[in-house]
C-alpha cells in the first residue's frame, strides 16, 4: 500500500517539519523506551499496521507489538500495542500514529455498529466515494474491518451512471446505450435513478445494477416489482442506523451508506512512554 | 499553501486514478456545463478556495465563482458557488470539491458554536495537534475561520514540554532548564503539569505558559491562585461545549480543545451539474 | 491525464539532462522557427497531443499544429503537424516528440489492419497487459485510436482469475467462490481455463466470462456448445492478424491479442525545422 | 540506476494501482510459493536485474536466483530465472517483470544478431537516440548486452551538430566554430552532412567526426577519400542487416542505426507459479 | 532529517546523472577497498554524517568509520573518517561527500573563531536567514556545532518584524498591535528598529525582543538605556570578528551575524582510495 | 533549468514552511508594493532570472524588471532589479532572492578577477566540481558569466581518470586501455598525472588530455616537453589568482581551478521594499 506510505510522510512532515524542538533539546538520541497505546473508550480497532509503520517510518529499529488485530472489540483500559525504541521516535511518532487510529478505529466501530443492526440480513452494506480526500485507501479498508463492504474505489474501477451525467447526456437509456460500447467487458454498468419511470427505462436499456436514490420505502417496493430480478438493486440517500433494518427488508441488493465514513466519530486512544535508560 | 495543492493532487488522483471511466464515455469533452453548489443544511462555510483549486487542477481554464466569503454563516439550500468550465472537469471534481468543503465547513461550524458559547470572554480558544494526518494546515485554518485560534502548528514552532517528556525527563525543572539553555529566543516555554506542585516548580523554574492538564475546577483555581499572574495558563483535557464558559470564567488565559478538530461532523453539501452545450 | 505529463517529464530529462549542449551553444535563446513533421511511410497516426505536449512542457508558448486527428490514415510524405515556437524547444524536443509518435502510430496502425482483418465481424477485439511498462495508459490509447477495445487497464480495475491463480487455490470453482463473496458488485468475474472440464467447473460456479486460453479451433467449437451463451467468451494466446477472422466466425463474443502491443513496428516519422528570424 | 527504480515504480502504479483485485481477495497474505520463468523461444537474455528489481520493490523479501547472465543465448524451454516469496508479489510482479524481459531481451537478440553479421569487422556499430521515451538507460543497456557500443546517451553528453542545426546556423562551418568555442574540452565535436562539399567544410572546420547521412555507397567511399583519416567517419541512415557487412567493407569508424532499438521485436517469456505453502 | 537525504540525493544526481563513466569503465563491480579522509589544514569537523549517508545513499552496504565527532579540532594531516565498501561507491561518493564536509567544516570553524573572540560573554550569538538556499537546516546545525546558536530556522517558526514590514505596516505600534491578536501564545514578538523613538514605540507596544539594526555603539547604550531590561536586545548588521567583544560589552542579550554562514570559508579535505581486491 | 526551478522550491519551502507567519499576520494579502534590489558593493551581477523566479514561483503576477544584465559590473548603490506585485511575495521572496543573487555574484565576481588576471592569455581558465550541493548547474553557470569556462558537468559527461583511478587500476596505460575500448566515440579520455614518468605512460597509451596535478612550475615546463603537442595540457591545484599568469605563460592550454567556487566570497545586496496601496 504505496499511497499509504506517502500519507504517512505527509503527515510527519507536517507535524515534525525540520525538527521536534521540544524533545531534540531534552532527550538524548540514544535512549530508548516503551511506549503502550491505551484504549480511552470501547472501540472496535483498527489501523494497527498504519500506527506500526508510523514510528518505522521515523525509525526503522522501532518494534511495534500489536495486542490486538484490526476487526477486534477492545475495552476501556485496554492495551492496543507496545512500541518499544529510541524515546525520540516514540515522543515524535506519538501523535501522528494516534491521529491515525482515532479516526481508523472510529469508523470501523461505527460500522460495526451498522453491520450489527443489520443482523443477518443479506443485503451487502457498502460505502461511497464520502471519504476524507487522501484517505480513501485507508477509509475503505477500516469499512471492511467494520464488517462492511466496498463499493467501488473510485471513478476508475466501476461505472456509475449519476444524476448529473444522466442530467447531461438527455435520458437514462441514452446514457446507458453509449457505455455498453466502450466499456471493457469486464465491468457491470450501475444506474442512479430518482423515479420509477427511470427504472423502467434502465431495465429497457440493460442496466446490470440500478441505484434507487432519495426513494421512500413505498416507491423502494415498487421499483422492486417492476425489477423483478432482471437486476441488481441498491438503494442510497439519508440511510441512518435506525432505517437500516427496514430497508433490508424490502429484499434490495446493496444499501450504500455515505455515512459509515463521513459521520463517523473519532475514538479516544492515549499513548504513554517510559523510559528504559 | 503548497501543501494544500499537494493534498489535492493526492486526492484527484486517489478518485480519478487512470480516468473516470463513466464521465469519460459519455461526454464529449468539448462539452461546457455550470456547476451549483448548494447547502444542505445551515453552516458557517470554509474551504471555499480549496474546492476551487479541485477544479482548476482538473482544468485551468474552470470559473469558480463562491457566492459566500468563508466564515459566514449560509442557509439550507443557499448557493454556495458557482463552477462554471468544461463538463468532463466539472463531473470529474464535484466528489473531491464537496468532500473538502464538508469537512472544513464542518470544522468551522462546530468551532463557531463553541466560541459563541464563550459569549464575550476574553479567554483564548485554541485548537491542538489531534488534527487528520495531511490536513494539518487546513484543518487549522478552519479553526481560525470558526472564530477561535491556533495552537503551534506542530512540533517545530513551539516548545511544549508534555507529561512524556517531563515523565522520562526526571521532573518538571530539569525539562525546563535544559531546554531554555538550547531554545531559540523568540519562543516561549510552556509545560504541561496535572499536579499543584509541578505548578510551582514550573513557576520556579521560569516556565512562560502553564498547561493545566485534566484538572478540576477547584484544581485550576489552587492552581490560579499559586500562579498569580506570573505565567500565562492553559486548560486542557475533556473540553467539551458546555463546560467552555464556566472555564473561561475562572480567570485561564486559554483553553484548548481537541474536540475543535476530531469532533466535528461533515456538513451536507451537494452539487448539481446543467450543460451548457 | 496526469500520467502522461509525468512520463514526458521523465522523457525531456532522459534526454536532455542538465542540458543539450549543442543546441545552446548554437542557438540563440531568442531565436524562433517552424517545425514540420512528416510522414515517411504510409500510417495510422496517434499520439498528436502527446507530442504538442512534448513542445508546451519545454516552453509553454510553443504552438502546436496538427494537420490531422488521432486515427487519421496519412500517406507518405504528408505533413502530419507543424510546430511554431522558439528553435531552442523545437530542437530539444524533436527526438522525444517523434519517439512518442512513433511508437503509438505503430500500434495504431498495427491495430487498424488487424481491424480491418476482422471486417464486419461482431466480435470485441482488445488489447491485454503486455504492454510497454510506463506506457500502459498511452498504449491502451493507441489501441482505441486503432479501432480494438481495451482489457481492463491493471489489475485494479478487473477480476481476471488467470492459470496461476487456479493453480494456487485448488480449482476453477474455488477460486470463483471465495472471489465473489469479497468483490464489489460492479465487476464481473472472468476466468481462464485451458481444458474443457474447466469450463464446466467456470460456468457451475457461475462465472460472467470465460476465457479460453491456448484452445485450438475444435476445443474452442466445443466449449462454445458447452456454454450455451450463459456466459461471454474471450478467447486468447497466439493470435495472428490470419487467425482472426476464423476464430471470430466461431462466433466467440471477445478476442485478445497481446501482439496489438508488443508487436507493433514503430513507424517512420521525421521533423524539419527551418528558422524563421 | 535510480532512474530505473523510478520506471519500475511507475511500471508497479500502472498495473497495480490501488490494488490487484484478483490476487488480494483469493490468495492470503502469508502464501508463499516458487515461480518459474521460461523463454519460449531462443533468445539473448537482457534485464535480469531489472525483472529481480520488480519483485523486490514488491516485497524485499523475495529471492531472484537468475539461472543465466545477460548477455547469454537462451534455447526454448530453458529455465531464465527462479524466484522465490510470498504469492501476491510473485503474481502482482508477473506481468511487470515479463514485459521488462520481453523488451529487453528482444533488443539483445536484434543487436546480437547484426553483431554477427558484421563479423570481425573492426568497424563500431552503435545505437542512436531513437529510443522509447523513459528507456533510454535499460534500452542502451540492452544494445551492450547485444554487443554493440553507444553513441551518446542524450542530448547533454555528446556534441552532434545535425542537419536541423547546420540548417538554422547559416552552414557547417560557423556551426563548428562558434561550437568549439564553448565546448567542454572533454568533447569532441561531430557533425551531420549528406553533401560532399559539407564534408570538406566539416573537415577544414577541424570535425572530430563526421557523420554521413543517408549516402549510397559512392558517396560514403569518396567522402572517406576526401577524408582520408583526418577524422573519424560515422554512417547512418537506413541501415539494415543486410546492408552492415557492405558498409563496414568501406572502411568507415562507425555505423550508428536507429534500428537496434526501435525496430527489435519482444521476445516471447513465460512465468508459471507454484504455491510451497 | 528527511530534507538532508533529499539534499544529499539531489547532489548525487547532478554529479552522476545517468553513470560515473570513467568509474563504471574502469572498475568491476564486485571491487572493494578503503577511503580515507584527511584534513588539510586545521579545521572544526562538521557533517560527519552527512558525508557517511552519502555513500549509504549511493550502496547501504558502505561502513563509514569516523575518527571524531562534530564539533572536535581536527589537525593538519589528521585521518577525520575512514570508509569501507564498493570501489564504484566509493569513487562515485567521493567529490560529493567531500563537498558537503569542506562547507559544513568551513561553517563550524568560522562560527568558532567568533566565539572564542567572544570568550565568556554570556552574550548569545546568532546566526540569520542568510544561508545558501536548499541548505537552511545543515548550516544552522554546523552554527551550533562552532558553539554558536540558533535565531528563527524560518518564516514560520518565529515573529520577527522588519523595517521593510514596518514601512508597509504605518510604524512599529501598529505592527506589533496587530501582530499579538493572531498569534499563537508560544510565540515572542520581536521588532527591528533603526531609531531611537522606534526603540520606545517597540517598548510601548510591548515587544518582546528588539533588535537594533546597524547602530552605533553610543546609539546601542543609550537604546539599552531606555529599554532597562523591560525586553531582550539583539544587535545586528556589520557584525565582524573583531567588533564582537565590544558589542557583548554594552550588555545586549543577543549578536546576530549574518557572516556565520556567509562569510565561511570551504576548508580543504581529500580523500585517499585504495583497493583491497 | 528544470533542477533550478526545483532548488527554487526547495529554498522556498525550506525558509517558509507552512507559513511566513509575521508577514501573514500584517500584510492584507491584496496589498501590493515595489522591492528595490541594490548594490551595496561593486559586484558582477549573475542569477537575475534565478531572482525572479523565487518571486514567480511564489506569485505568477510578480512582475521582476532586472536593471542590468548577468555579467555587468555593478557600482554600490546601484539598483540591480524591481520587483512589483503583491506585498506579501515581495516579503517572503526576499531573503531566498537575495540568498540566491549573493552567492552566484559572488563567484561571477570572484571568477572576473581571475580571468582579468589572465589578461589576453589564450589560455582556458576552468571551474571543477567542488561546488555547493544542489548548486552543480547554477554555480557552473556563474562561473561562465565570470568570462571562464567550465570542466565537465559531473561525473557522467566528461571521462576524467583521476589519481584514485590510476590507483586502484594498476597505472595510467593500463586505465587508458581499458577505457577506450568502452567510451563512446564522441569523449576524449583525459588522465590526472602527478609524476613524469605518468605522463609519458599518458602520452604513449594515446591520452588526449593530460592533467598536471600540483606540480611546480619545473616539472610543468619538463611535462609540456615531454608532450609537445601530442596531447591538450591542464594544470590543477592550488591555483591561486597571483599564479595564475605565471602559469599560462607556460604555455599550457587549460587551468583548472576550484576556487573559482569553493573560495568565493558572497556580495552584499539588499532590497528595499515600499507599498504603492
Amino acid at each position: 500500500m504505496h499511497s499509504v506510505r506517502h500519507l504517512i510522510d505527509i503527515a510527519l512532515k507536517e507535524d515534525i517539519g525540520p525538527g521536534d524542538i521540544t524533545t531534540e533539546s531534552l532527550i538524548a538520541p540514544e535512549r530508548s523506551g516503551i511506549g503502550t497505546i491505551l484504549a480511552k473508550e470501547p472501540l472496535i480497532i483498527a489501523g494497527l499496521d498504519v500506527a506500526g509503520q508510523v514510528f518505522e517510518q521515523l525509525d526503522p529499529n522501532v518494534v511495534f507489538k500489536p495486542a490486538y488485530q484490526d476487526g477486534d472489540a477492545v475495552g476501556i483500559g485496554d492495551v492496543v500495542a507496545q512500541v518499544e525504541g529510541k524515546l525520540r521516535a516514540l515522543l515524535m511518532g506519538e501523535r501522528t500514529a494516534l491521529n491515525f487510529l482515532q479516526r481508523l478505529a472510529g469508523i470501523a466501530t461505527h460500522v460495526r455498529s451498522y453491520v450489527e443492526a443489520l443482523g443477518h440480513s443479506k443485503v451487502r452494506l457498502v460505502d461511497t466515494r464520502k471519504t476524507t480526500p487522501g484517505w480513501r485507501v485507508l477509509e475503505k479498508y477500516a469499512v471492511r474491518v467494520g464488517g462492511a463492504y466496498n463499493h467501488r474505489m473510485g471513478l476508475y474501477d466501476g461505472v456509475l451512471i449519476k444524476d448529473n451525467h444522466v442530467a447531461v447526456c438527455g435520458g437514462v437509456k441514452k446514457a446507458i446505450e453509449r457505455i455498453r460500447k466502450q466499456m471493457t467487458h469486464l465491468l457491470k454498468i450501475e444506474v442512479e435513478v430518482s423515479e420509477l419511470y427511470q427504472v423502467k427505462e434502465a431495465l429497457d436499456a440493460g442496466a446490470d445494477v440500478i441505484m434507487l436514490d432519495n426513494m421512500d420505502i413505498h416507491q423502494i417496493r415498487a421499483a422492486l416489482a417492476l425489477i423483478g430480478g432482471k437486476a441488481a438493486v441498491e438503494v442510497s440517500g439519508g440511510i441512518t442506523q435506525s432505517s437500516l433494518k427496514h430497508l433490508a427488508d424490502t429484499g434490495v441488493d446493496i444499501i450504500s451508506a455515505g455515512a459509515l465514513t463521513h459521520a463517523a466519530r473519532c475514538m479516544d486512544l492515549s499513548m504513554r512512554i517510559e523510559a528504559v535508560n
